[in-house]
């Protein structure tokens, strides 16, 4: 099979937020993209000129052979769709998981899909809504010849080499890596790069947080703070004075310091609109990758206490458990008569 | 110096819940005590017989020589109060402080009586509202030869060897330990020791409540779940479809598992009052000796993760910050868009 | 159903130290037992009086009907044994699995039993090598009406309600859950809750191993330290002068104390025959467990950053790892140019 | 005060591996320097033409009024050279500690220099080795005058706002912070930012490299594991079969997707001269700041699980600490009868 001929086109089934901006980006690249997508409202995101339908023979009809579906759907209905598309399916064709899938997932529909001759690839893409002009980095696991005959596809999606300065020693024609896009392995080895991405950004995501919230509390000590036998007072009020600057501090450490990032960057870009964040009320969602993140390291006794807690703490923005809580604050009032600060009948006696 | 005269009593200033009981516990072993407390109302949480007063002259005047002082006050007021002691006292007198002090303050303290010739002893004491029918676990730092003289003290306060089976190969007379108190070292080690002995706590209550918690949630599988791109869905509900009887299983582990104790022995009381744990909302107080664990763990590089754990969770419970979070939000906002789940306008569009 | 002839038997196998040990139990109450093992050696485990075979031939046709087999094997291959003994039972048959499945497993097994009218109980035992005398803790999980029938052989085995004093409250009849065993619900719940009882353990364990590691080095102050740009010196030497007596406070936390607990009374144990453990090198294996409730809290969406740490703990003790660290070391020493202080060819120039 | 004589000069003790660089980037602005080190050896690392001394009367004699002496050493000894160097300053000459103190020492001696008159800046210095090339990142603290006087010294150490991209908004003269050095408020806050600064670093670096090990480990299903009581094995092996191109993917992840940082361009570098790192073994020193950070932390009552975490995997790695170990292990033997997998004498029978 011989690299994708750039005549031939990509058909790419669901274009939300992500799968619109990446339809876009490959079609400027000059491959054609056919696009399917139950929701019609969905037509806007994409350009006049691709082709849009929301009838799944419609859509098969358009793709010339061997077919090429790219799917770009929440990780929950990919085994529908694809229940669905198999019987317009032959040997030969492929399907391309691009959303968020758990890579054990990928090895069991790899397994299935193989006995009718499909080829299946699994693709991490992180980018988020930057992507479409930044370009995505692309995580690409199944079979080597598929990957090979798809690569002016990933090509097209990713950032190329210009997206960053070359690492001392690595000269002459860029690696695909330093392109944006990689081979990673066998069917999952995609997805599973993807998820380890995405755990490593739960971590750092968190660690810029506390940084800052601890730079937030700094001026503690200007308060003045009850003395009680339930709270721990502020010990040192004197050391703890600061009203510190966290929109130039996000700034400045974008240049020169080690903690330079790009979420840094997202970070004094968000500061500079609201030093206070206070669009935010700080509900941190999780989308599956940072847990199966903990659960690979914990099958593999690889500590990760860092991705984990990170995870944790994400869990407890979203506040689903105060059980944990009510235990300890039981065995408090069990064993010394504490009672907590605020009850729910609106505070102590 | 000879071990304490029985005749001879002990002062105490401060008899709140803590130091009522225990005033009323040594003067049951036939110890004399005199009270201090600013507050007239707590007279009426010690018995009549015993000498009680609001002014420091009287106080001071029912004191046989040398003066034993024990004080039983908030870590924060200590200093003041001894500040206020010391016109009184004179050398061969001894202050004792049962409170929950920073053990770095036993230190300075000792340093700076020392120069008058006042002894101070540091006594950490356990036991909570049940030490006046139990007995109080006591950890003394100091002079060994003051905490000799105050031995009958500790005796009348402590549990006695009864309170639990004698450990195999202890014979004989039984040790001050196995009576419930023991004499730790120099000024702090008994601070210091209960300072551990409460983060401890932290890490043995964090790890109930986190274990009650999984068995509280074991039935989310039997609820619906909705699908989206921004909550991980329940991936396997049909593992997750047990209503699991809380109350009967605290009672259960009470008996020849591995996990027994007496903190347990309080879940098992507090659930059978009411499973639900209703009257709780889970803000969970710290008060000093779980953060100073923690400081003392990293100062020394020993790796303490359970117990800053434990820490942290209250910290979480407390809710007091919610910035790190915000800054999480913003920063998923700003790669991809993502939307909170629940804005403080009443939930996204 | 009727509850359990007294006069019928168990079969058993598996008689490793776990199984021989429940064995001798059970037949002291006068429940007859049969064992099969492969292992001849393991014979020697259990009573003469009990009837013990190699072959399972022989061990099936001494099985009264309905044929109740307890297995108690590792987890690894409880589904191999199941499946040699299928051809053996019949409609009404019972197995149950008192070893350390995990939770899922037996929600399998019990569905794939369940076709063939074969019974399945899962159990999860508590009480490690103290059991025979004092008594095992069992979470029963699957048919009610089966638990019924067995429930003579878990009170055999449970520790009976002498165990621990009642909870204030508790009267009349002692309940199951008060004589150590306890129907948890349908099949996987008697393992879950074991799961999590073994979770909470893990937690426990490390709380008190990090509190007396505190003790260990609260001599830090004594020693000389160097200064260097690569470790951070003890800041405060003055405050970490104590050499403390951990066999003693092992002791003295047991009476009165709030962390009293059989962990510790096994701590202090230990240190009653060495204070300093060296028997230990400090390498703390786990048994899937310990993973499988971070798993499930994952799952679920509950925080559970003290279990999870204890248990990255013993991976962290198991040193199965050090890229994690190596891959710190290498950005410290790319952008500050850090030496390792030990290198493996012999420390830093 | 006007902002500091552009022929004016600025005096540096201590020209070690980063104080060198730091005196090369200023003299190259056309400021003068003038450097003191008791190690003779030190002034190989800088140009001939600077002035250089190891006597401390003709390093004096060199400075302009009013004198600007930075200080360039480990945090141990900054009060010691301080003490050395107060006989010969006088009302309006200015200390400058450029080094890793303690923001509390910070405003403790800045208490005791304003006594005499002198003047103390704390300026948190982030950059490392390739601050010479790159710039340094520049955090004060103290008197703003003093900053303003100053602020050309601290321009040519910064990077310029040619460092980053400017952030969406920013328009018109670069500030200070887009220059790369800030003025973060009174005494302490330069070095409370840094302190800050370099927590979050350490969490950023164990992120990576937790995320990096469990792809390190993805291979283990390809290993043969061994069945017994003490080792979980990997429950499903055929999940875990991937050699995952690490070096690649630490190249990848440069473009295009949300982790890509500085720190991660150093990890592609490393790794791109050796992907398994072979020249490390992993021992993480910590130097002071991330210490401090947790401890403010706690101080404060703000949650950064993350931080303190990446902080004790630190402890973790130097090894410093088996007891905490050893006492689970022996809890582990005593009620379970487990034996550690390898002991001192060579592992079990």
């Amino acid at each position: 099979m011989n690299k994708m001929n750039m005549k031939k086109q990509i058909g790419f089934i669901g274009v939300g937020r992500m799968g619109a901006a990446m339809v876009r980006r490959i079609s400027c690249s000059g491959i054609s993209c056919v696009v399917y997508d139950k929701n019609i409202e969905a037509q806007a995101n994409i350009p006049q000129k691709i082709k849009f339908t929301t009838n799944l023979n419609n859509f098969i009809e358009s793709l010339s052979e061997p077919k090429q579906i790219w799917l770009m759907l929440p990780a929950g209905i990919v085994d529908t769709v694809i229940t669905e598309l198999k019987p317009y399916l032959k040997n030969g064709d492929t399907i391309i998981d691009g959303g968020n899938s758990h890579f054990t997932d990928d090895i069991r529909r790899a397994n299935e899909l193989k006995n009718d001759g499909i080829n299946y690839l699994d693709v991490g893409v992180s980018g988020g809504v930057w992507g479409e002009k930044r370009g995505y980095c692309l995580m690409i696991g199944g079979s080597k010849n598929e990957y090979e005959f798809l690569e002016p596809v990933f090509k097209a999606l990713a950032p190329g080499v210009s997206g960053a300065k070359r690492t001392q020693g690595r000269e002459n024609e860029p690696s695909p890596a330093e392109n944006g896009y990689l081979y990673c392995g066998e069917n999952g080895a995609g997805h599973f790069v993807k998820m380890v991405h995405n755990g490593i950004e739960y971590g750092l995501m968190a660690a810029y947080a506390e940084g800052f919230s601890i730079l937030k509390h700094a001026n503690q000590g200007l308060d003045k703070t009850d003395v009680d036998a339930e709270t721990a007072p502020l010990e040192s009020p004197m050391n703890y004075k600061y009203e510190l600057p966290l929109k130039d501090i996000s700034e400045l450490w974008r240049r020169g310091s080690v903690i330079s990032s790009w979420l840094l960057d997202l970070i004094a870009q968000e500061m500079f609109f609201s030093e206070d964040l206070d669009n935010y009320t700080g509900k941190v969602s999780d989308s599956g990758e940072g847990r199966w993140t903990s659960i690979a390291a914990i099958d593999l006794g690889v500590p990760t206490p860092v991705l984990t807690t990170a995870l944790y703490s994400r869990f407890f923005s979203q506040q689903s458990d105060s059980f944990s809580n009510r235990v300890q604050s039981a065995m408090r009032h069990a064993f010394g008569g504490h009672q907590e600060k605020n009850t729910l009948n609106g505070g102590e006696k």
